[in-house]
């Protein structure tokens, strides 16, 4: 069995490539809630939709949300109704944030409502919520504090920003599934997808528990850079690493992944970084552009994985917290 | 200034008639709400929803509700997705759906969001819900009591009806501006549209004070059958007469109105029930099938009152409750 921790875009791009190396019942995708948010009176889970669609084989790979086979006429009336459109919802996508929303309101559990629509959807693997609480990320800039959403669609990721919240994350309980797999003794590796570390995977760690469930896991925990050459493939990743003062490199990645980390994936371009990261660090092409970088990423990974299970057998354990 | 009670296609029919044969700003169509429900989430008003698309030039002439111009996206992936899809929204009916939901849950109330709404769709005559406050009708029927959608749309108006309520309706407030018109002085005639009597009409009249206030205004008052020979144009009203134990005439209907009327028009095909009929009756084409037939229609309501109104000017009124 393998775990995957992935945001959006970048994580699902690398979950797809897993899904179709291995046997997708083996994959469990936890997925990011904190981009969650309520809009139009519709819950809307944009990580675990992105990541859904991607499995599914739904997804538009072109703009990197929503579904490919998408009609507008909702967004089109809206827009004559005088409604709020600047969150993108198609026709066919909005028929999953209402029956979502109709079941949540209904006392079902994100997670419940989450594993049915994705096997309905044709999903293989199975995609988890970190959490059934709400988490809502939040982000201090030179306009205030902004929610995600504003931050990121709305405003298109503008805003100059010098601090995360994960409102709700303290009081948050980590899904007991995900709990259970880092405990299990078949767990073959943990798989940080290259996603945002702030937005999309520290939500994740901030959930009280699982930060020491990671530690505690037999497993190898093996990450892979969102960065490339000290550019994010896609999204905000650089841009807030250096409003956040830090160097917009996959170096700095692996640091705020530090005590957790047994392997890293970085990309060849930038081999010059091996030397300052306190991992076994695996040198690839990771820019996912075709279905075939994403199937020989994900083998990497696992190859890397592999390579680290037998070091810890001879004792040879990185992991510097363990 | 004209006023127009409704209920859906029927009404509506009338009602764009009307608008068209007379500055649309002096009509005031108040709209039955106990046909309104919520589903999936959303609150729907079907009868101001039909006339309000009607008098936009928007609704389906086909099938009697919905928009001419809508697609099918939500409904398909609603269904891929199981959820419930016996009551059939369009993508660009759900946009209105959504946006006067999410305007009513922040305290807005329906008249307002729906002269808004109905501002942005072009609509020239004013819109108003018969009052604010929830009333919903419900039918008694070999099946139990039953919601009225339930009945009405997923049941096909199938169960037999041996009685209805019209819960909250005691309760209610009827809209101010609707009580206030039917007492100004320059109101030239209430016109009750051919809808149904039992669940369009009479949701309305139920209302405190509604009954009243009509028998008390200076307009004469009248109505167009919607039962012609025997038959209903559209909709369950013969059937449910019968069920009722009534026959199934347009004089049945007039008896139902029996001391509002001061005129009725019926259609060409019932000139035999003149005599039983406690009102001045008007002979007419009453069936709608073209706009002319529409605008023809109203111009032969709108004579009759005026003939009523002279009446009432000699002494000759004929209202029985007055």
């Amino acid at each position: 069995m393998i775990v995957a921790l992935s945001g959006g875009v970048g994580g699902a791009k690398l979950a797809l490539g897993l899904s179709r190396i291995m046997p997708p019942e083996n994959l469990l995708v936890v997925v990011n809630t904190g981009d969650d948010f309520e809009h139009l009176g519709l819950s809307i889970s944009p990580d675990i939709d992105t990541v859904a669609y991607t499995l599914a084989g739904l997804a538009n790979r072109e703009v990197g949300w929503g579904r490919h086979d998408e009609t507008w006429s909702f967004m089109e009336t809206m827009d004559a109704l005088g409604g709020e459109t600047w969150f993108r919802l198609g026709d066919r996508d909005i028929a999953l944030h209402v029956e979502r929303t109709r079941r949540l309101k209904s006392g079902e559990n994100l997670s419940s409502v989450t594993a049915d629509l994705c096997r309905r959807m044709g999903v293989g693997p199975r995609v988890l919520p970190m959490t059934d609480d709400p988490v809502r990320t939040r982000l201090l800039t030179n306009q205030g504090w902004l929610d995600f959403q504003e931050y990121f669609v709305h405003q298109r990721c503008e805003p100059v920003v010098s601090e995360l919240q994960f409102q709700g994350a303290g009081a948050a309980k980590a899904h007991p599934d995900f709990l259970a797999a880092l405990a299990d003794a078949s767990l073959e590796a943990v798989v940080i997808c290259p996603s945002n570390p702030f937005i999309s995977v520290e939500p994740i760690l901030a959930i009280p528990g699982v930060r020491a469930a990671l530690i505690a896991s037999k497993a190898p925990i093996i990450a892979v850079s969102p960065i490339i050459a000290g550019r994010a493939v896609k999204g905000p990743t650089a841009k807030m690493m250096t409003e956040l003062g830090l160097d917009a490199t996959a170096g700095t990645v692996a640091e705020r992944y530090n005590d957790l980390l047994d392997g890293y994936v970085i990309d060849n371009a930038d081999m010059s970084e091996v030397v300052s990261i306190d991992a076994r660090v695996t040198l690839a092409q990771t820019l996912m552009t075709t279905l075939e970088d994403r199937e020989s990423l994900a083998r990497i990974v696992l190859d890397a994985a592999a390579v680290l299970r037998r070091r810890e057998l001879r004792g040879l354990r990185h992991r510097t917290a363990q």
